[in-house]
């Protein structure tokens, strides 16, 4: 923080020169269309993959045991890597404390925080599970996947899809604690349904098809109760299913239907069309968003 | 119910300060649209989902060794509200006994009666299971979803539906029942299959891909069959989920054309069209139902 | 056989009122039209149903042990009924021949003759098993489904679709051949992967999204090939649901746009519309098939 | 290789004839049009899958210890056929390099070169396994598939659908590995969750609603986690179902719309019209591709 005022300060100061490397480093790291944003964003990504990849093999027994060290060693590497990515983001962010309360910015914080805190505390090594919070990073992914614009469409049918699928989620729970009830009073403690919520998580185990196995039912009136559940369960995925592509048609029909044609002022154009097919002027693409 | 009556010859007595009474007390209580009864459905929906909460909890072992004195305090003060709910209902239902021999007049009744007849007659301690009657109140839930133009459109597309789901759930019916049988044949009691019932209780986990793994095929033959039963059923829950998109595609498609333009009466208008596209006329929102 | 041969002599015969109760019987036996017709059709699908309840019901040890004679009784009822109407079905048939070859002529046989084998020969109880053959008989019920327009539509939309989903199958089996294949390698013997055919029978398991867990893959390469197969399976479930989606949907369209205003011969008419939305002559529902 | 170069030479000097036997031998191996190259591919197929079968039975102890020399001799045969069908593929190739340098050449190569090996060297018998690569063969049976209109469909669609699946494929596997981290702190080594790994592999078979129950959650939190990544995984399979049935719909109707009226030059013709709807001029079914 104290770091970032001074920066505030210096780029006072130095007014002409630092601006334009506070703008070049902004464009870099917060933007994607540079060649040199581009750069590092995908420079970034393979980071957060291979930091959480070396999280994950130091959880794995025999790799830990073997080349600790190594591991150690990397995770080191990262962290120095994104203290300097975290520092650098502080400095050229448009609007610091902004950034800096923002959700990916905390994770951001939080991903370097914990190797320091069990580097300087001597008994804080059980902070080290906190290092997990790195894993969030995967996150800026899916930040990433923004700009892609397939992600664009999936993720606005998603919204428009949303009370509809809220809907359909209330109802498959007051579903799963009506089956998980009844299930406990027909079942019982002796069965493995020992008390309703355990019934309940049971029934949502059932009714998304997972079926785990560990508890089932042993009762005949049990086992037509939960061919019941299963039946509800294997029928109702269709609901949002349904939604999505009801929702998705619509989407890529408004999309494709989006392009007008500047010589008549027509629409209906398929995506990859290059004239206008009334009157023949060519289209511009600038509307033309997907399927590429 | 005496009280019921008593209530009905105090409101043909003071019938004017009562009537109005009575009718502000049920546009609160069934009504939604007012502030107060959307206050009201509000906190009941609350009161329903905690009291369901506290059964749930007492049927965790540790929790009601720990904790029902609690438990039981919370019980008692959501019988007595549910009571008080009850009455008042009873009381300002337009037609009383319709509502007392409604489902949900019913729910309302055998949720609040056990925790009674549990105090009043000392043996009756194990009728406290049917308190779990009180879950079947989440309905009301499912009630006001009625409310949501989103849960409306489901709804209408399930009814619409309805006929071609009967027909596939009837076919899923018939297979289980073939397959349950072959199978039956030919693994036999000693490799699980002890019934036909059984066997078809089976074919449900299977078919319906929740596949438990408590009875599973072991000879060739049986797991040939069960193979071929996997993927009758990994293709025919295509079958509601077709019906249920193919229905929902059209019914969010005469929903976005039922907006009618009142300079030339013409449908088929965009939702988010602002002016009739033949006429030029401005569109009134009042039909625009769903996705804002 | 030869009772039928006969019957067809007296036919000759008698010619004017045999032909008449023949033509009768055909129409009830065979048709549906009829208030009688579809009384007979009802009384056989209950007759059907409760029948193979009774044989279900005798695979269950305490339910065969204590009403042994009272399931016995019931089956022999059942055997009468069904030879009779077996008897009735040979002598109104039109082709006799056909009948007695068809599908449903050789089910109907063979659902009535274990029980008067067994009851003959003595050492034939084993045969018993063979009454599960009346199982086939509900496949009747799928017949009569063919009179309601929704099980038309189903059936004709999975017959549009039927290459398409026989290319996906084989797509299914080939990678099924593949993933076992690889697994059997990868895993082997010891952790229960003992031959490509059972790994085959796994990966459909997996594929499926079935998952018994009877067979788990035990080491970190073929864990990760099972998530593999697992992502594959849940991801090209969508593929049949695809096919049968945009079938239906153009079905449903096509149907819904099959009527054809008299008056000014433009089609386009929702399913429930009364007048022709062009000129308001009154539409004729005689091509209306579905959603009533 | 040094064949086939003997063969480019000899096809060098008798040009005429020998380029007359090539092209026929091209057509009959390479093409699918003429009745000699159907037969070939038919014999092919099945030589493939029967190779293949007699290889998964090798795998069955039973079968192998009674049947090993039968199993042997036929696999000798198939090695022999598949070698002179390699050698005549290579021979007749319109670019020989490139065929033995494409996936198919390689893989032609590789499913009989094992056997080879493991003759000719003694201590090679662990070759065997690599037999199994003849697995791969089976390919040639989608490559087959690619004839058929409905899979060429299919196929269009999965490629023009292949990015907005690459984007939901990416959403899986980040939303694996934080369920799978937050699972491994929770439950944690003595519940099963050995590792990070091991729990992302939970977490995929709990997503993608296999279910093996080999590995399940014991600790209250540990299962509302579940459940919540089961409700995950149960409502994101209908992303690509939706895309893949929106993207069908489609291609579907624009194969449909493809005909064209050779009076008007209009199209837009239902797939069964015999007569184009603008002028009346019959209209011919060279463009009509699919559902026939």
């Amino acid at each position: 923080m104290t770091e970032s005022n001074q920066d505030d300060n210096a780029g006072e100061q130095l007014n002409l020169s630092d601006e334009t490397l506070r703008q070049r480093l902004n464009r870099i790291i917060f933007g994607w269309e540079s060649p040199a944003g581009k750069l590092f964003d995908v420079i970034l990504i393979w980071a957060i993959c291979i930091s959480v990849l070396v999280l994950m093999l130091e959880s794995v027994e025999w790799i830990a045991n073997a080349y600790l060290p190594w591991l150690r060693g990397a995770e080191w590497v990262f962290t120095l890597f994104f203290t300097v990515e975290y520092a650098a983001r502080l400095y050229c962010a448009e609007r610091r404390m902004e950034y800096a309360k923002s959700f990916y910015g905390i994770v951001d914080l939080l991903s370097i925080l914990p190797s320091y805190l069990a580097f300087f505390i001597p008994g804080a090594n059980n902070l080290l599970i906190f290092r997990l919070l790195r894993v969030l990073r995967v996150f800026r992914i899916l930040k990433l996947a923004r700009y892609l614009t397939e992600a664009n469409l999936l993720l606005r049918t998603m919204m428009l899809a949303r009370r509809k699928i809220l809907v359909f989620f209330s109802s498959v729970l007051v579903l799963s604690v009506i089956f998980g009830s009844l299930m406990y009073i027909v079942e019982g403690p002796e069965n493995g349904f020992t008390s309703i919520p355990i019934s309940i998580y049971w029934t949502i185990v059932t009714i998304t098809t997972v079926g785990y196995g560990d508890i089932v039912p042993q009762t005949p009136i049990g086992q037509i109760i939960s061919a019941m559940a299963m039946l509800t369960g294997y029928s109702i995925i269709a609901v949002p299913t349904g939604i999505l592509t009801a929702e998705l048609t619509q989407e890529m029909h408004r999309e494709r239907y989006s392009r007008t044609c500047t010589g008549c002022e027509r629409t209906g154009h398929e995506a990859d069309a290059v004239h206008c097919r009334y009157c023949g002027s060519a289209l511009h693409s600038q509307q033309k968003k997907s399927d590429t």
